[in-house]
């Protein structure tokens, strides 16, 4: 929408239809893990999911620049996942569950929410300060910080493994209202992100070490619309941290080779 | 979306789940018109709509503040409408096109387009400047001006009539693309905002003068998602000046009342 | 500065040289005052001041709009001030001192620093909150909220009095350091904005009720810059709290009557 | 200012009073030179000035990272320079006058002011768009662009070679009006930051190629306090274009290293 203007250009189709060179696309991707108990990721799981092997909650903040659907400029996100496993009539896999993605833009959230289904919402993602060897990110929105991230001890490492055979690649939860009539569904669905498929990454630098992040409990006069994400995720015991990763690479897909999961 | 933490506060649902008392809350809505060509309009209409009456495009802005919904914010808006009337085999009427919406804020974006199904996309909508007796405003996206609105000769006036019997409200096209399956559709639907429903106004003062608009002819790099709706909206010719008004009201609907209208 | 490309226009001299007409230049004001220990603002004297009267501190936000000098846009500030006396071998006086005001736009920073030497420095400041009869203002910086002001019970009361016929004005504690010589002065002076001159002031709305300020305490890391004014502001004790006030008023001076204060 | 609360922190000074290191402090650097006319910046000259040598006029955008003064922040610069000879009674010396900077925040604009003497005003700097082989650098002032600089062809090429032994390095004038007295002046000095002294520069990628600059021309209203300034630079011929750079870069000076020029 609007759609009697014509087409809208896109990560997906360019002012001509056509389609983006994303193969060189460059991304900073800084990355924390920490282990929570399973009991705790049971509430916060999609329809026809269940826990999957360990517990381990990845919050992962990317900076993309040179974007060429947006001629050149660039973004952030801040994504939060941890495993499931999918168990439909149909077909059942391992993947994991992106459950809420912020970013700093509106445009890539509006299409990314309605041509493939993520669960993207707005936020300020101000660059990270680096100072006395530690790397601080931070998610604000209307002059509230609501997340802190922080990497250090950094140190090269090695690129990340390609994933296991039975993963199956990142799954999302798509869910559309009908319009004006409260409660009822419109569409709802799981979505299959391929890990096979998308783009070939290469790695620039690879860095490895420790890291933490906090999620800031907040009131629904800070955070009107997401204060119940914020404090769910705030709530997640950490068990133990499970170290960060700052990496440079370039390459990625334009995400339209997902599909919907089959559930019966 | 995201669904997994719960249900999302919004315009139509508070925190604990109710409504919002919406009556008492201001505005101000400074709007200018222009008479265009039929012929003109007829690209710009959607699916199961044709002209009706004279071609008068009205371009409005709009500062909402105190927004219960929002904890006390407030945001703006730019809508471009014209009159339509909708021929479906089950029911026929003649309402207003809200061919397109910007606002300056990413949440009521989300859920105007997924509850509501209005066309509404993200711009800056700075202040307006305020200088030798003429308002000045401008629509703005990444440092490119694309639109200016200028009001001036200001003053006291009547507050608009009532609209007339055979007016149903405002209309709206609803479009959602299937996952990932590029050019087919979701859902697409017209809605109606019944003209009779929604909320009292009460109109605190009145101005009327002349207006003028320009919509800046604008390159994909300038504007990547929406330089096709600018221009567009800027080869529509100016017939003639049909004059502008700056209203300070009160009390607003929260868009509950909507319905889909039967096409067949 | 920059010179050589002319003289800057600014508040006091528009591009043509000439003064700007400021007699209908819309401002609201919210205030808040409390009563602090006379000991602990003696610390936050400017050279030659004592304290005079009951140490009541004022905070006061102020929305600027419709000013000619920047072509109709307007800027919000907030300021801090106090009752001294200044103690000079040839002029004693009472007056109100500006400790410090926060601005958010730069330029009436730097002609207000550099033309009539006021302590001014830069912040975010948010439109207000207003929600359930309070009115809630913050000021932040870099996504720190770093002060709170609440208004409310507000009723419409009287006009703030004429100042006592012994109280001077405005006080300014003007400082220039010389350049790259570490701790060497190159300006020091008082500076007086008279209170009997300026504008006439009109006032179109009064309203009086209570109201609360906190100043954040605050680390080096969030702000770098004026983490110790904030922390210096947030250890003054609150004996009593004196109420708080929002006023619609039109009507400003260019400040261009100041003085220089002299001290020997 | 304001002094009362202590010293500001800063550039050359801690929150405890020390100095930072910023022998590692990344920076990257955009430049485009052109070829202009010597009587055209003859009307760009400070005082005791007097053109020299070739007139290219060097526009330069900087992106600094990594600040420790700002506790890991960083921001972005824009400046146009040129070679001037200094002719002053006591002392003649060759330099590069940095005519303007610009800077995208508040803070470090104050300090280069008052503290070194430097010409420094606030725009929007936007991160550069990168596109088809294009990199494209934005100034920004309240959705205006006031310039345009494109690098294009770039290829790896050599460091900038060592300043000529007659070269003394960057000048400034420093200009401060007396207070509330209009037209006269507190002070007005020419500033030397020594070619020789600062830091270390270690350059991490080198890339040349060919660049072009355009200063779009200006109204009042769209620049109230800067449209004189940007207006006098694209009147400027180009003669010819002298290309462009984009250098990776670290370590800097504090520039607490600099004297103020003697001039009678």
């Amino acid at each position: 929408m609007p759609l009697v203007f014509g087409p809208t250009a896109g990560p997906r189709q360019g002012p001509d239809g056509g389609k983006f060179d994303m193969s060189r696309t460059p991304r900073t991707t800084a990355t924390v893990s920490f282990l929570t108990e399973t009991e705790a990721l049971r509430g916060l799981l999609p329809p026809g999911c269940e826990p999957v092997g360990e517990p381990v909650v990845t919050v992962e903040h990317t900076q993309l620049r040179e974007l060429a659907w947006l001629a050149g400029r660039g973004y952030s996100m801040l994504g939060v996942k941890y495993p499931v496993r999918f168990v439909g009539d149909a077909e059942q896999l391992n993947g994991t569950f992106l459950a809420v993605l912020w970013e700093n833009m509106p445009e890539p959230i509006l299409s990314g929410r309605e041509e493939i289904g993520w669960a993207k919402i707005y936020c300020e993602l101000p660059p990270p300060r680096v100072f006395e060897h530690q790397a601080h990110y931070r998610a604000v929105w209307d002059g509230h910080v609501f997340l802190n991230l922080t990497l250090e001890d950094l140190s090269p490492g090695d690129p990340p493994p390609p994933p296991p055979p039975d993963h199956a690649g990142l799954l999302h939860h798509r869910f559309l209202p009908k319009v004006s009539t409260k409660g009822e569904t419109e569409v709802e669905q799981m979505i299959l992100t391929p890990a096979s498929a998308g783009a070939q990454v290469h790695y620039d630098r690879v860095l490895r070490g420790s890291g933490k992040v906090e999620f800031v409990p907040s009131r629904w006069e800070q955070l009107p619309t997401m204060f119940h994400i914020v404090n769910k995720l705030a709530a997640l015991p950490v068990v133990e941290w499970r170290g960060g990763s700052l990496i440079d690479s370039c390459g990625a897909s334009d995400l339209s080779d997902q599909r919907i999961l089959t559930s019966s």
